[in-house]
């Protein structure tokens, strides 16, 4: 069986472009024709997750889906979600369900099942420390798919508890990469990277050079450049010195890149956002 | 419009028990009828539920329903917890829906809605910092509905980030519940509690007389109580000294008091535990 880590960078590699698009789609910016031509607002929704799926796939490893977008219409939104995911993922795409879960025990057992098994990858929450993460591990390498635990996030709320400063020196996310440093050791593929990666925000970049010290190991999942405001210094500061260890995650600039223009053009649009994201980061790592 | 907390501390006041059946069922545990009359496995966990609501309801003031253990299903799992939350809520039960949810932003807002409007409180998780909680405390004040920040977890791993000292001197755990105390503040009710309460472990006594002072207006939601070793010492410095303030959580020890008895009377079981849990709870606090 394959390894998550090994896989996600072979496909990078494939096609020269650590990038990720996401895809969060909210009904009042769907493009007017979608809309239009949709039965209802989960149809347009549908329409739009499965058109921008289509246009990207060439282009870009993988797109990392909102679960919230869906889950948002109840049990047949998340028909949908799992719908988009399958069809993602028979495109050639790894599929990152960003669903941001977390519990223990027996309720991880559940929520690793139900996470991961429509995707390739799943966002998990860190609060719940040691316990809280390694049922998702151990589900993870059973099925060959992989994890980006929560680090430290992109929002300048996050600082309240992220960034507060331990005893020891450490931030408290510097803390909780160690945690995911040791936590993701047993699971290390051919690639040198864990199946355990990291949601690292690319808002701070001396929050992710530190981070990058501490977890050398871990795939960091970037969200924030474009329009959350990270730039070329903060994407720098995700990768290893041998240019791998990061993806950089777009969402709002790649799959709303249509807005202002022609609207039924939208998918050509959203086409050349995903070229456009992977010659900039591209560009910033040359 | 009602006030989550204030309707919460009534309903405690009219069954005078400060507690709360966790309902988190699993195939292997249920009662053998049940599981040799399911169509499914889903329809087992269905009809489980259901029994256990209706043996609950006159005794208790509110369940908490695991999500994880309805999507582990699917989409058909998800609606099935969906009609178990409809059908407590017309037993005349308080529903929290143990969803543990947690994003930023306008994805906060979907999850604040997708898990909000089916149940009258939910968990939540507050690693994201205040903007975080922020969109949630809105969609719970739009509609009289509460919320439950973890702040301390019951599981020991949880220790390895929630337990850090910081420089400060206090712990993680402490200055996110400062942090929480601050956020609900704007949301008190007529009985000076905040929709936005908090979970706090009944497992460590030291740790929930800190968290106490640091957040007198959030009712705390206090699992831990039975099965994961919560004992009367723990359990007391979850309240303020009115005696008001905590609802603890017993889930294994009641929905499965029919282990290793009589599986045909399984109801009687169940609704027996859940009155042995009130009576144990109101010993405490006598």
């Amino acid at each position: 069986m394959s390894h998550f880590a090994d896989q996600l960078l072979e496909s990078v590699a494939a096609k020269a472009a650590p990038v990720c698009v996401g895809l969060d789609p909210v009904l009042a910016k769907l493009p007017d024709p979608v809309r239009r031509a949709a039965d209802s607002d989960l149809d347009a929704i549908a329409t739009f997750s499965l058109g921008v799926v289509e246009a990207v796939a060439p282009h870009v490893p993988c797109v990392k889906i909102q679960s919230a977008c869906y889950e948002r219409f109840g049990e047949v939104g998340v028909a949908v979600y799992h719908r988009v995911a399958a069809m993602a993922r028979e495109a050639g795409l790894l599929v990152i369900g960003d669903a941001k879960r977390g519990d223990i025990g027996v309720t991880a057992e559940h929520y690793a099942v139900a996470g991961l098994d429509p995707v390739d990858a799943l966002t998990i929450n860190s609060y719940f420390g040691r316990d809280g993460i390694e049922p998702f591990c151990k589900h993870a390498d059973a099925t060959g798919k992989g994890l980006f635990a929560l680090v430290r996030t992109s929002n300048p709320g996050g600082d309240a508890i992220q960034s507060l400063q331990l005893a020891d020196g450490r931030t408290v996310a510097q803390a909780v990469g160690a945690l995911m440093a040791e936590l993701g050791e047993p699971y290390v593929g051919d690639s040198g990277y864990s199946l355990l990666g990291a949601v690292v925000g690319a808002t701070k970049p001396g929050d992710a050079a530190a981070l990058r010290k501490i977890m050398p190991k871990q795939i960091f999942l970037v969200p924030g450049f474009g329009a959350q405001g990270g730039g070329a210094d903060d994407v720098r500061a995700c990768f290893n010195t041998d240019g791998r260890g990061a993806i950089i995650t777009a969402s709002r600039s790649v799959i709303y890149a249509f807005a202002g223009g022609d609207a039924a053009q939208w998918q050509s649009s959203v086409q050349q956002a995903a070229v456009d994201l992977c010659q900039q980061v591209g560009a910033i790592l040359a």
